[in-house]
């Protein structure tokens, strides 16, 4: 088959790797009906993280049932499934108090790779979930967006605890950012102030339900969105990000009592305590366990309540996955969509 | 009046004070019934906070109304009343949502110096908290410990969420830690891990409804406590030092989804965010809306049904208040009661 791999910073190549197959009695390969590039997915390609090695790419998968390993009971070949960047058992302690992305058994999606015509997914049964029926094929970027974006978006917010009568700020414009908003609407926040200074985002986030936009950042944000709040600050703040400044910026536009939401992968961040102490917010956030929340997206997509489908603005054959990644990294693109 | 005052650290003294007036109409002016020495009264002690000239004091208090300004109408001369070491409004928007250490009036105790026999209290509506009758002499330390280190500790222990069917660890067994074990075992949590090597404190932490007790410290400590929740960790863990090594020992002892309660006074504490995000845990805390819970705790204290004055195992007049800080310095005293 065909799959993207990353040889190192900035080289991303589309080649002939094995055919995944059966290798436990719990997996099922499935044949990929779209993939896609995520913001995470850059850290290596910028070199942040280091590259070990010519490594498949990609973590966020919908596909078509292909087959399934002898113990696997609630999947069968036919359905279109939708699964998380980790794959779980969803029976664990953990994963039953809705952390399926700390379950047990957790495996990483990406080490396998998905931005790919096939994929193997480990714990088949915990791990997947299908649509009622096969859908229509404008359907398809909503539910790879649930996959991870939309998954984390949502637990973003969940996490920052929007909702009725809260105000929400969004730090990061990206494409779990513009979700977190569309999640928060969805959750029956009050107000949305999205922080982007890029125009197409802005109307995104618009479309999502953002009620205020905010241009400035650091300092400047943090004042900006007190100004929006009385001088309190916002109830709920998601950081979609991970840098220093993100996270500075997102604690900073917190009142005291509410609650951060963060879920931009963090790299080389320290925070000082001291800050967080006096600042007295609620802090959560990490690798989103997606699994939990796949029922209700995939039933909000299904039932067309929402179109976070929209996040992809390039959409291209696999075999240019290289120029996906670079229109992300050149900020071009808020996300490009891969047809195998 | 007498009241102590530190010059420089390590030298505390008592010494004639101006006695206090009613400078605003919002104001009280309380004759204290009994003063202490706080933890954090040892970060100036110990020369870890700056010491800027001769400062009144001490922050925790209890006393019988002396006098009030023109504008205070629910507090009058002659009832004994509770206060918190942050004076607040009680009205505020911050305040209503529970966070009165963050009122947006709010004066900090400290600077008036409640280690003394006389205290003027800011905001006295909106701070004080009467107790039902003039409660008997046997009560006095428990109402005193309601100021701060009770009402820090019942903070904890929210914040971390700790309740039926969770298992909470307590990283910290000064005062704040021991009552936060109360606390935990008040909120009905099913299983109560005390961290302490000093015998006398694990005494106390098992009288106040500990369950386990666990001497290892840092990744020793959080092995301990993964060893006793099948490998996750507890759902609940509870901060009360403010160092590098208790926070992170309180971060690495919660298992995924659980909830770490931290109300040590960080100093130069860096957090790595990485770490943070791939534990998933929830974090809150900061200095304690203690108003938020006077009423409740004051109930307690009054019905008997908690003990919290215990954690005093030191009682001294008013003019050896050196001694106190000495004695909790050496760790020979958890807490030291003085006498005006």
């Amino acid at each position: 088959m065909r799959g993207a791999v990353l040889y190192a910073p900035g080289d991303v190549r589309v080649e002939e790797r094995d055919d995944p197959r059966i290798i436990e009695p719990t997996d099922a390969i499935l044949q990929l009906s779209a993939a896609c590039v995520c913001g995470s997915d850059l850290w290596p390609y910028r070199g942040v993280e280091p590259v070990q090695g010519p490594s498949p790419m990609g973590h966020e998968y919908v596909g078509i049932v292909q087959e399934v390993g002898s113990q696997v009971t609630s999947i069968t070949p036919g359905q279109l499934v939708v699964g998380s960047f980790w794959a779980s058992d969803n029976t664990c302690e953990l994963c039953q108090a809705g952390y399926q992305s700390a379950c047990i058994h957790r495996e990483p999606m990406g080490a396998l790779g998905a931005q790919a015509e096939l994929l193997r997914v480990p714990l088949a049964d915990g791990t997947l979930v299908a649509t009622p029926d096969l859908p229509a094929d404008d359907l398809i970027p909503s539910l790879l967006a649930a996959s991870d974006v939309l998954g984390t978006g949502w637990f973003a917010a969940v996490a920052a605890e929007a909702g009725p009568g809260r105000t929400v700020a969004v730090v990061g414009d990206g494409a779990v950012g513009l979700l977190a908003v569309l999640a928060a609407s969805q959750l029956g926040a009050e107000r949305i102030i999205a922080m982007s200074r890029h125009e197409p985002r802005q109307q995104l986030a618009r479309e999502y339900g953002a009620t205020d936009i905010v241009t400035e950042r650091g300092g400047a944000g943090v004042a900006r969105i007190k100004e929006l709040t009385g001088g309190l600050g916002a109830h709920s703040v998601i950081e979609g990000v991970g840098t220093q400044e993100s996270m500075l910026q997102a604690i900073g536009a917190t009142r005291p009592g509410g609650h951060v939401g963060f879920v931009g992968v963090a790299h080389g961040v320290e925070l000082p305590v001291e800050g967080l102490f006096w600042s007295l917010v609620h802090l959560h956030g990490g690798p989103a366990p997606v699994r939990r929340f796949l029922p209700e997206l995939i039933d909000r997509i299904w039932t067309r309540q929402i179109d976070p489908g929209k996040v992809f603005d390039l959409s291209l054959p696999l075999e240019e996955a290289a120029e996906g990644y670079r229109a992300m990294d050149e900020r071009r693109a808020i996300k490009a969509l891969l047809h195998p």
